[in-house]
């Protein structure tokens, strides 16, 4: 028989490149060891918790019932007639239909259903103060594929393109930059003081990058993915100016910003830029968004939005182009997208509901990082930042030098080995800090605040045993 | 002011080489062109016929009920317990929810929720009669994703990539070659005798690219798009001993395969693959499939598939960890995809309607298909092949020198100017041939076969009307 032609040899060397630890080995041990519980094979625990990624319907999030009630009466036209949903929500199903040749099986325009992109414009005028242009708005598959569709601009045949990303960083991003052959310019947050972005330390890797690469752009997360702390407004300014300088172009990704449970309010990048004045004119940005967080968590349907802003017109044309030979997203992330840009209104039938809904699971999100943030800081040995933001808490843990070794010692990073034991032995599923990056010689786990709060109190207590537990083996 | 970071000029040039004339200008004039009939301004006719594009529910075909009471109920299962639609149903949308976490909305596998890959491997297996897997399965939102997800893997740091496309393609092959920096390989499709492939015309195209590329891919299009044609068995087979003897990975677009209309029967690539025995064992192919066209033409929801055959393990793992940066497909098209490969069953509830509905779809566009075959011969100067299968005619016109000197005097294809004058004169939206690519000195158009039988007849006369005078002017 010939040899393959396509092996690991001859494949693509960037796909190779690509990692991606939220769905890695420890998540892939995790549903393994669902499936032998499920057949009955004694474990140390009777089920597996998995806080690794924000998947909020997985561990038990109800949807909300007006997006549901919409995307049902648009799927099925026959229940709008039938008067089975509140009357807005017909009204609105009726109008959907209208705006989409009558089918959500239509293709879209290839930018995002037009009405859609008005209720993002309208939304991000009333977020922000300032006038938003639906023709630089685009609807995309999740945020994912906004920001591939962005970063995608900035591959050169001549440079080697630098992407300045947080460490820790979201990984779509390390994927995507191995992906399309770029360079990652690692900045450090500054975990001593609530993760923000140190000028110093950008000025440092920005500078340090120069020699090997070409910086064109830089990434920020805000609310932090896995950091999840809140920007302070002069950051944000001070980031701003910080790009304008280097002439970098900004990627905000800012997808979790109904996201903010504590003291430090959202602002987005674009109304901090606006608040500059002419100073701000002609700046080059992108800002993303997301229907799989927030309050609606609906992950599945894949809906998100990516506003440019400052890109030349021609620019603007190469890339509705560039859309157009994907034909579209999915019209029913589009629709989720509405959704939530143009939700119902006081005095709609379904607004007591959606409001109490939406408020319910806001609520319960920031008393679950509360809990998390004070019940990890009470363990000997672990330490967090408060939980400001996003889904997600990043603690950092302190391992005995003979665990390190013992990782060491078969070929594991040591943040890796905890989690794996701290899966086998507790059942709980977390993510090792190396897949986000870390200091070197600090060691960090991410988790989801998303369990239900009974479900996150045992997680946590489980923890607790398994760390001591592990200190001591180790010690 | 500064000038811009991102310009044509810095853009990524690969962007810039990107063309796909399914959404070009054309187009765009026909949406101008319905905008300004509606707000009153006269044209010298009464509507626009947009004939462009395979948008199925766009030009009124209605969904299958089915597909739409499974996802409504999916979607909002207190459907489910109020007993609104068929026990079938009820029935089948548990079973999704039981398998999916319980709600669409949280993400799936990255390569496809494991029950729909099932029923894609069974599908496949009774269609082929030969066993299918589904590990070597992915599911994507809809069938362009899939195509970009394979041809990803063949670019290359050390050699330019050679991609063997049929000319005339559909133009996500070239779009996405250029996206890729690979080079394009046409190899010309016998229009002679009914669009099938050369062994003669592949040898040729193949011998003269080796000069300046190395040639990795060969994709083949059947049944065709835009051409129309069914490729008969000893053909397949003859394809894919040339892949075999030039060491080319195969590309099988196979997404047309519910619509055949003719004499020639739809053999997939994979079962003639596996006729051949062992002397097929270890080729490498892959093979695609989506839920936008068929009797469903579910264009909006974004469904299809992959599979792929022969691929080394090591490979294959390295995709499914592609996959997951980009998280998952989305869940409604991944639902689809199962409903059309486990539809529902004799003695379902549900089963009669489905197959009425899928039977007057297919009928019809049959009946069309013969239509647009029969009339557009029927006109002096237009040629066409019949259509076997697709949902597209790509008919061949003779122009008068004089057109195709005005055509060149103003800058323009003659082709495009053929179709832009046909949109302008008689509001009818087709696509000209030179956005598939054609021989050179010949002209073609590409139109669907979707408008409904009455819109079809008015349109073949008003194209009759248009062509004689079009003629007759530049006699």
């Amino acid at each position: 028989m010939k040899s393959k032609l396509l092996t690991v040899d001859t494949l693509n060397p960037n796909i190779k490149n690509v990692e991606y630890a939220v769905r890695g080995p420890i998540v892939q041990l995790a549903s393994k060891l669902e499936k032998e519980l499920e057949q009955g094979v004694k474990k140390p625990f009777e089920n597996v918790v998995k806080a690794n990624i924000g998947d909020c319907h997985a561990v038990g999030q109800k949807p909300i019932t007006f997006i549901r009630q919409v995307i049902a009466a648009c799927m099925y036209p026959d229940l709008i007639e039938q008067g089975i949903f509140p009357k807005d929500i017909n009204e609105r199903a009726k109008q959907i239909l209208n705006g989409t040749k009558m089918s959500l099986g239509c293709y879209s325009e290839s930018q995002g259903i037009e009405f859609v992109r008005k209720s993002v414009a309208s939304y991000i005028e009333k977020r922000d103060g300032y006038p938003a242009d639906m023709n630089t708005i685009f609807l995309t598959n999740g945020a994912s594929t906004s920001v591939k569709l962005i970063l995608q601009c900035f591959i050169s045949p001549k440079d080697v393109t630098g992407v300045m990303i947080p460490i820790p960083q979201y990984p779509l991003y390390s994927a995507t930059i191995s992906e399309f052959g770029m360079q990652q310019i690692g900045y450090y947050l500054n975990e001593a003081e609530n993760w923000k972005l140190d000028l110093a330390e950008l000025k440092r890797s920005i500078d340090e990058a120069k020699q090997h690469c070409k910086p064109k752009v830089l990434c920020v997360i805000n609310p932090g993915n896995p950091t999840g702390q809140v920007l302070p407004y002069n950051n944000i300014r001070e980031i701003i100016e910080f790009c304008m300088e280097e002439n970098l172009f900004l990627l905000a990704d800012e997808v979790y910003q109904d996201n903010t449970y504590g003291s430090e309010q959202f602002h987005s990048f674009k109304k901090v830029l606006r608040d500059m004045g002419p100073k701000g004119d002609g700046f080059e940005m992108a800002s993303f968004h997301s229907v799989s967080k927030g309050y609606m968590g609906e992950c599945g349907l894949r809906g998100g939005y990516v506003e440019v802003i400052g890109l030349a017109d021609d620019v603007l044309l190469e890339l509705k182009k560039l859309q157009s030979a994907q034909l579209c997203s999915n019209t029913v992330g589009q629709i989720v997208v509405d959704c939530i840009t143009n939700p119902p209104k006081p005095g709609d039938e379904s607004y007591d509901l959606y409001k109490k809904e939406k408020a319910d699971v806001l609520d319960s999100l920031k008393t679950r990082g509360k809990m998390v943030y004070e019940i990890l800081n009470s363990i000997e040995g672990v330490s967090c930042n408060e939980v400001m933001g996003a889904m997600y808490a990043f603690p950092r843990i302190v391992l005995p030098k003979k665990a390190i070794e013992k990782a060491e010692s078969i070929g594991e990073k040591p943040d890796f080995f905890y989690c794996k034991s701290l899966l086998l032995e507790a059942g709980l599923c977390v993510v090792p800090g190396s897949g986000f990056g870390q200091q070197e010689g600090t060691f960090h786990f991410r988790m989801t605040i998303l369990p239900p709060v009974e479900q996150i109190k045992s997680f946590l207590e489980r923890f607790k045993a398994f760390h001591l537990k592990f200190v001591e083996t180790y010690s």
